[in-house]
């Protein structure tokens, strides 16, 4: 259902209240209204009534720097919530990036999934760097052939400057996400009949089977694995979060950030305008039949957030609103 | 058919002397022998006998760098084949890597394809490095909602370093390598179903309408597209090569070479530590209905490469070995 923007707002900064500060607040309502009004549903709001609601994580301790070298930093979360964290740990990329032409930062500790992956790398690519941002969550997806749950959902982003907007592509590297199976076992749905597997290795519709069982790796192949096994690898071991199947290590979720000056290499307005010319010829190619336009990634969400932005209102999954309370 | 890597060596050394040093052939066969050796037979020695076969590309100009800083190079290949000039590049982007934390090198009017990522991501792992390495083709991928070529095959290889093997990860975006379908065309074979199109934009099983046409992503749909086309900005225009259909322009081919350092984040030998312990678990969980192993990505390669050392044999296209006169 519609809802106004500035009415949502103001429901979840009241929401968070209980346990974050009006800055933190702020930050978070941020990253879940970008999210609901780009129309990316598995990664908006539903992250306040999935089974660890996220207005209901208390962090453990203050946000800590572990390591700071000129390129690097790797960030102690102190169990807050993503949306918080990551924030941070973008711009962080981000300064030293336009300083040194790399920044490559690591979160850890951190609580909940970081979300739409898109938020962060187009943050990068606005300041006329390229954008690489992922995040290992619990692992929920199989690989190669394996039966069992062994990577997370893992996501991926990628974001490059262009001379209008910039080109963001980001996707789970799993068949669905873990919220997509959240939202369908909400609304008492099945999903459809390629995407997970029960507990026994066998192909399920049912969403609660699917949670108990594994996701498939987003080709429902190999190589969407060896995808699935990267991102775990970058967003794990690599910033001293948990890998594969270690539920047991408390650390689940990790994310990286890098952002990369194309200045290293090349002129950047010259590359900005290279960008947009691939996109124009990609935009201008033979469509398939019954295509009317063909679209980049982000391109229907960029979309979708001016329309909200022009009517002031946004489109919100009513159970959702029921949910925590905001609609009878 | 068997053959002696020793023989197959001086033969390929006898074939490439007529465009290339002493040294550059031996840089140029290392390569084509690892390839032959690992299984890799679409990116091995049917690189000599395809439409432009690599013995009869001759350098226009020397090696030049372009733009060097602490952290980047940026070389003009003068249009001298990938493979030659790729182990420089990985090279560079070691050094700088393991001098400041990150390499990143771009490589731009270099001839004909760069061939395998994991020859190079698998240089960056063993020097406990995470090697990132992509590489942009001819336009011959259709993406999105097109059925034109807009994409090169665009491979993309990870590799990571872990306390014994390394991990590497390396793939095409595409559904098919092209010299997949040049190996296809060669033997007069077909090629499956749901890998291309012909120039009408309908699925064919024929590798000269395919090479009309074009191949499909390698998941056929959405995601495997923005894959793609994370690399033809990676290795087009960030490196100073071409993107989507400018085929006009010259430099249609290009590269680019990432090292990061594990250590700018966290501890290196622990991080090689929890990706040997990454693999372990993989490798021991619940496997599918008749899967006797779970193999990782590489895994087979390193094992044929190994019984390559051990016997002295390695088997090669018959086929090509008539083409290049290297048997009756």
């Amino acid at each position: 259902m519609n809802i106004s923007v500035e009415e949502l707002r103001k429901k979840i900064l009241k929401t968070l209240k209980k346990n974050f500060s009006a800055k933190e607040s702020a930050t978070i309502a941020d990253y879940l209204i970008w999210a609901e009004a780009s129309g990316i549903k598995t990664q908006g709001i539903v992250k306040m009534a999935g089974t660890e609601p996220l207005q209901n994580i208390k962090p453990k301790n203050e946000i800590k720097v572990e390591k700071d070298t000129k390129l690097s930093q790797l960030i102690n979360a102190g169990a807050c919530p993503a949306p918080l964290v990551s924030s941070i740990a973008a711009d962080v990329a981000i300064k030293k990036a336009k300083e040194f032409g790399f920044g490559i930062v690591g979160v850890h500790n951190v609580f909940s999934s970081n979300g739409a992956q898109a938020f962060y790398a187009e943050k990068m690519a606005k300041e006329s760097l390229i954008g690489i941002v992922c995040s290992r969550s619990p692992s929920s997806t199989t690989a190669f052939d394996s039966i069992d749950p062994l990577f997370g959902t893992n996501p991926i982003g990628f974001g490059f400057p262009t001379s209008k907007e910039p080109i963001i592509f980001d996707s789970a590297t799993s068949a669905m996400t873990w919220y997509g199976l959240v939202l369908a076992k909400m609304h008492g749905e099945t999903i459809p009949d390629d995407m997970a597997i029960d507990k026994n290795g066998n192909l399920t519709t049912d969403p609660s089977e699917a949670m108990s069982g594994a996701l498939l790796p987003f080709d429902k192949s190999y190589k969407g694995s060896g995808f699935g096994m990267v991102v775990e690898i970058l967003a794990g071991p690599l910033v001293g979060a948990a890998w594969v199947d270690n539920q047991s290590f408390k650390e689940e979720w990790g994310s990286l950030f890098m952002a990369i000056d194309p200045g290293l290499l090349v002129d950047v307005e010259k590359f900005k305008a290279n960008c947009s010319d691939l996109v124009q010829k990609i935009k201008s190619s033979r469509k398939k039949p019954g295509v009317n336009e063909i679209r980049l990634p982000g391109e229907r969400a960029l979309a979708m957030r001016k329309q909200a932005e022009k009517s002031g209102m946004v489109d919100v999954d009513e159970t959702i609103l029921k949910t925590l309370g905001y609609i009878k």
